[in-house]
């Protein structure tokens, strides 16, 4: 296995867990930087091109994990994989954002939900989309359901 | 940082780099399973009601990074951020599968990839898709009107 390393941290305004929009019809609109570390700058040549990025980051303020819990956006428990909880066996995030420009190692983009100073781990450029149709949402969509009754 | 550790292995058809599909139009239908380490299997609970699920997974057989080099999809050099090359700082791999059945720690999907053992690191549910037409897809979409012509 490996051991992680950042290759930048995220400039963005939330400062607490408590700052970060949770739960049913969250909005992450929030503008924050990709501060990428200088040598990692030619892993960025053209990635202009692209509109939206994966981003894999480090839960690096959550401790160990969890395998069943209740979200933030339901009452009922979930298994972890189920779920976007933070506390998982590699405690990786991911977050889809829209890249609103490039200034040389520094990415701003729109859609943080992290917190500030959070390591990065890897970016990717987001090819294509499952079609909303073809999509099922489990509980997700059950507790959305539940709540507009 | 941390220490990646494996939550479960891939089942697949593909045992060599070169029996998996690439380049411009590759298509990915291949089935295979998610073989969960036992103790992992409470983390599973409720993921059947997802239809696709976001695979993490480590590049195990590949050394080391490059920051710029030519796709199978294109014979021009990018940043390895705007591509899904292997050879990245960290070496996490993503893929997008269809959940057709849980069988316990076994998830049977559609759309594998990886090579056959490839440790699993994470899963996900796939919550939402971002419409196509406010997509850009930059070289990719380049080298694909290339070929065409």
């Amino acid at each position: 296995m490996f051991t992680s390393q950042p290759i930048g941290h995220i400039t963005s305004p939330y400062k607490n867990t408590s700052d970060i929009p949770k739960g049913l019809g969250a909005q992450h609109q929030a503008v924050g930087v990709l501060n990428l570390l200088p040598e990692f700058e030619p892993g960025l040549t053209d990635i202009e091109g692209f509109s939206h990025l994966i981003i894999l980051w480090e839960f690096d303020r959550s401790q160990g994990f969890e395998l069943l819990g209740a979200p933030p956006s339901d009452n009922r428990p979930h298994g972890v994989f189920a779920t976007r909880s933070p506390r998982r066996p590699n405690p990786i995030g991911l977050t889809i954002v829209e890249l609103l420009r490039r200034e040389g190692a520094n990415l701003h983009v729109r859609g943080v939900d992290m917190l500030h100073g959070t390591p990065i781990l890897d970016i990717k450029p987001y090819l294509s989309s499952i079609p909303s149709e073809k999509l099922r949402r489990g509980w997700l969509a059950e507790a959305e359901s539940r709540q507009q009754k």
